[in-house]
């Protein structure tokens, strides 16, 4: 941030009067610009045995797979923004089960949020999708998964299958588990 | 907004292309400009058969009584912001005990959520507060909460406590219930 939203005049990077933490601030209209974590929601969609997975048609990780899930827009509710992505990635319909997993990623100022859902009927590649697919537990491509959320997302879920209880998972994404995934020195 | 904040040039509102709704977008240097909904979250301190609230000292709802709840910042997670929040707003420790409720409010862009928590020792009015108390159900001040997220958690609080089990809450808080709680037109 270079210049105030509000006015257009450039902006400060201080700490506020009565504030503990530095923000981009306008001392020409006296805007204070606070910034704040986003919200990524989505689904992970069963049919039977088998899970859904998209393959990544854009960047980030274009060509690994992962769950239909995006930044939640305005106006809109969490399940709702889950419910969208799944059908503008996966053309596909489910019906939620619950919120499954919430993850933390501080570094990125993100909040991954999956919900359980039964897939109803077809499903197809949407535009940011190279491909989707269903697969079996012992299909999973492991070594191509795009985030460390969907792996967690995904290991929970097997590992829950077999006591059929699915409480919320409420976890973090540290930089360890980040370098560890990505593979980074 | 008006400018853009990257390179301080007037901004549009428009549909960029290949998406689906109107950004505001700088047509000088290409930046589109996303909004997305904010995450509140916050505690429902219980001591005992008594849960702590605080009267508001700032605008909106000044006087008002509240679960201690706020912003959450970039490089926080959900659970630190809701110790923080709880630290600022009641001087409080609380040991989380999960989270609690999920509410939605697509028509001011915020996800409300609340953990439960358990009071460790001693609390104080925080500056953004002019009292800090615990109450009993049937001291609740009912008339004189803040807002309708507040009295849907207590409500389920003190459905739930007879149960003893906590699920998680998942709802919206929808137009006809802002204006029956804050009793508009």
């Amino acid at each position: 941030m270079n210049y105030c939203s509000h006015c257009g005049q450039p902006v400060s990077f201080a700490i506020p009067d009565g504030d503990d933490r530095p923000r981009y601030l306008c001392r020409s209209c006296g805007t204070i610009h606070y910034q704040n974590p986003r919200i990524v929601a989505g689904t992970l969609p069963v049919s039977g045995s088998r899970v859904l997975l998209c393959r990544r048609a854009i960047e980030p990780r274009l060509g690994y797979w992962t769950l239909p899930a995006g930044f939640m827009e305005n106006a809109e509710s969490t399940p709702e923004a889950a419910t969208r992505e799944t059908r503008e990635e996966a053309c596909a319909e489910v019906e939620l089960q619950g919120l499954y997993t919430l993850i933390n990623l501080p570094h990125i100022n993100q909040v991954f949020m999956i919900f359980r859902g039964e897939l109803k009927g077809d499903f197809a590649a949407g535009v940011e999708s190279l491909e989707v697919a269903l697969f079996e537990e012992r299909d999973i491509p492991w070594q191509e998964l795009a985030f460390p959320t969907v792996e967690r997302t995904l290991r929970h879920y097997f590992a829950d299958r077999q006591q059929q209880h699915y409480p919320l998972h409420i976890s973090d994404i540290t930089m360890d588990d980040r370098r560890l995934f990505f593979d980074l020195d």
